[in-house]
């Protein structure tokens, strides 16, 4: 081939920032954002940081259930099934789960390709889940098996996306997941209020409001995304706000997306969760008939908290039957899901009954679990409440506690100069004086004027009152030191 | 709220086919296609199938490595770790190798999300393993972990295409994950011919003829896929095409997406397998300084054939840094990979060393999986280039067989009546005859007028040459039939 130009420089690049679509340079993911990626640094020196900005709760120390990894571990190496000393280590009903998780995945196990769909077995393990909790049918055909919730809001934001003209509805403050696969899809957000005074409630004439501002811009909206409980607010809805939802949906011709992924996470009884499939199907004909509904569930959050694992599912009701042929094709292109997420997801809506072996210590496990996260979103929003400066709503459900800062006019002022947003720089802060990092309510996004941080409840609960102790002395000297800042301008 | 109207017939659905991403209705996946629904249905109805359409070997009877799996399996249930009987079961380098691994993940384990990138540990064992393969640094900076190659190659993809004005040269035939990516990123695929008469070579003459069709057509090319060993087409690359691809991507400003995933799966020895880095490396700067390369490989293939565990990597050579901090975004909106995915990776990156207790049973079984392959490689193209009307190029790698179809004018004219391309058409007269589920040419894409069929090498060698039979039967039957139909017309 004949000699000829070739480029080295970076600005020579096919790829550079400049040439990405704009898509990808618009989304933003605040969640592991400067603050996030400052508190690796810190680690990296040596520093200790408490990261508290993900709902990662394995990472802190969360113990994962037995029964679970003592199946996976026999689905791993099935050929322990066959060693005599097989007993000494794995309880009888482990043993017997994994043979039959085992059947259902077929000769492959966990190392073959589901169909795209997931594990039929499992698919159906997932709908006897959900008929026992809402006491309505399920059919596992409408059931997708996903790694993580993640992909299947995704699947399903991409069926509603076909341009920047198409809006969805997303709650302010939201889990950016939304935010970030809306604007890379090339669709538009149109952003909601939930009402903070009201313990971030659903206000549907606030709902109303975005929908007809959006119109008057021409965006079609053609999604409305729920989170209950909510992220980062960590309210539960109350069952006649769900009802008021379905109907403006129907209304409005808008699909549900239900995340419900921290439907077990609930810490107080005047809210129950109650799924938006089960309110649904007791509104009957018509409503029932008509509400496109996508429901996320996942066995990262919960009691099991197995992030790692990647499992999820997604239950379509009223999906137009070929749209649902599309959704096989979407998914088929990537194969797969991966199977050891779909055996845990299939645990965990089938695990151990009274009876089993290991039934007692499973209960036990998650009794505890659920227990310490109830008592650590006490301790988190009560201590926050004492704090100068510093509100918080009590947290319902989920995993988070999201407490609201007054900033006094020098932090915001010193925020500016510093060029970051005023919460931002209060995590900042807060970060390298205590270690404990927090996201910040702008990655959430949140009523303009008002500033938050989002922190898991998730620290080791014997961590907690110390780390709240150097919390509330970091918080009293930067309020202080910019107050005075303040009064000196 | 008022009582309103409340639409449940399909045709008011928010999602109909017709308010589909009219990008979503174009991607076409024909692996998973009507050839797959229909062996779905033939099993169901208790019929006996053997799935040669996909490249899912352990769902053929190819046994899991025992190694990687013990190690698993111990990762997934690290409280073996201190059973006193836990050297009754795994042998002392497995045990050694999942605390090894429980180091790198820290103390959450398989549960936790790990960096949206990878474990570190994991991603300096990819690079030390390239490094040893070719024989120059490999960043680890610059390697992500991904759930299976293919959401490394989408990522890729996302970052090329804009819209329809940029395009993708992909080879003719393809694996249809990038045609349907492309389509449903909104790109323009630009097709090139791989040449079947020089064994499914490259022709760079054939590659700058479908670049310069494609500006007449205001497309801006800006990636180029090569599938290295080819898949369908099972060639492997000479080292002189890889330095003349190179030279093409730089001088057209194309960057290059090799498709690397069958590196391990070369059946013969005048073709060895040579990366695209290692020679881009032996080209020296200025080449080497320039090529935008990502680089893809999985434990789906290869002796581990992992498909179910969904771990893959992709390494990026000279990609922008800031293009490489997008990526970082767009990787954290999915949160992280699957953690077992990522050890798999590891493993296959770093697997037992002579002199571990593992070893021997290590190479043993991974030279009995590949020697297999080569075998059934060997026994599929001869077998298929004995029958009427069929001829197939020598499987040099990969895992499939791609045969050419003569097919009467008779056949073309029924598969028209029956409203199907000829291949499928041929595909699906062959199921119902034999049980073999092939996948058409026409999935894949071929020169006009040419008909071919995919099949996987991955059938059990013992039921290997009565399929053949079954085949050589039918395909007798069905050219005869269609001739002397065709003599009658």
């Amino acid at each position: 081939m004949a000699p000829f130009y070739v480029p080295t420089s970076l600005d020579e690049r096919v790829l550079r920032p400049e040439t990405l679509s704009p898509n990808i340079i618009k989304a933003e993911y605040g969640v592991r954002g400067e603050i996030y990626l400052e508190a690796q640094k810190m680690v990296n020196a040596g520093k200790e940081v408490v990261f508290m900005n993900v709902g990662n709760p394995h990472a802190l120390g969360q113990k994962a259930l037995t029964f679970p990894r003592q199946v996976m571990a026999l689905c791993q190496a099935p050929f322990l099934l066959d060693d005599p000393n097989v007993g000494k280590l794995f309880p009888r009903d482990a043993i017997a789960r994994a043979r039959q998780l085992l059947k259902m995945t077929g000769i492959g196990g966990v190392g073959a390709y589901s169909d795209s769909r997931g594990v039929p077995g499992v698919r159906q393990e997932v709908a006897r889940f959900i008929e026992h909790r809402d006491g309505f049918p399920s059919d596992p055909e409408h059931i997708y098996l996903t790694d993580g919730a993640s992909p299947a809001v995704k699947l399903a934001l991409q069926l509603l996306i076909r341009g920047e003209h198409d809006g969805i509805l997303v709650p302010i403050p939201q889990y950016p997941l939304y935010s970030a696969t809306v604007q890379m899809l090339g669709g538009s957000l149109v952003p909601y209020l939930l009402d903070e005074k009201k313990g971030w409630g659903m206000n549907i004439d606030l709902l109303k409001e975005s929908v007809l501002s959006a119109r008057r811009k021409g965006i079609m909206v053609r999604g409305l995304v729920v989170i209950n409980p909510g992220n980062p607010t960590g309210q539960c809805l109350e069952r006649g706000d769900l009802e008021d939802i379905i109907k403006f949906c129907i209304k409005e011709r808008v699909a549900l997306l239900a995340d419900e992924v921290y439907q077990v996470n609930v810490y107080q009884s005047k809210h129950p969760f109650v799924s938006f499939k089960k309110v649904l199907c007791e509104m009957g004909a018509p409503y029932s008939r008509s509400l496109e509904l996508f429901s996320f569930h996942t066995v990262s959050k919960g009691f099991t908290g197995e992030c790692g694992q990647r499992g999820g599912y997604v239950e379509f009701t009223n999906i137009h039957p070929e749209v649902l042929e599309q959704c096989y094709k979407i998914v088929s292109v990537s194969l797969s899901p991966n199977v050891t997420g779909q055996l845990m997801v299939g645990m965990m809506c089938n695990p151990p009954q009274p009876g089993d072996p290991s039934y007692k210590q499973y209960a036990a496990e998650s009794k505890e679990v659920l227990e310490s996260l109830g008592r650590k979103a006490r301790a988190l929003s009560e201590g926050f409440n004492k704090f100068k400066n510093m509100q918080c709503n009590e947290v319902e459900g989920a995993l988070y506690a999201f407490a609201k800062l007054q900033l006094p006019p020098g932090a915001i002022a010193a925020a500016k100069k510093a060029g970051k947003a005023p919460d931002a720089f209060y995590c900042l802060e807060l970060l390298k004086a205590t270690g404990m990092s927090a996201t910040p309510g702008s990655g959430f996004g949140q009523e303009d004027g008002t500033f938050h941080f989002r922190t898991t409840i998730l620290p080791e609960e014997d961590i907690v009152p110390g780390l709240l102790k150097k919390v509330e002395r970091f918080n009293d000297e930067f309020m202080t030191k910019y107050s005075t800042m303040q009064s000196r301008m």
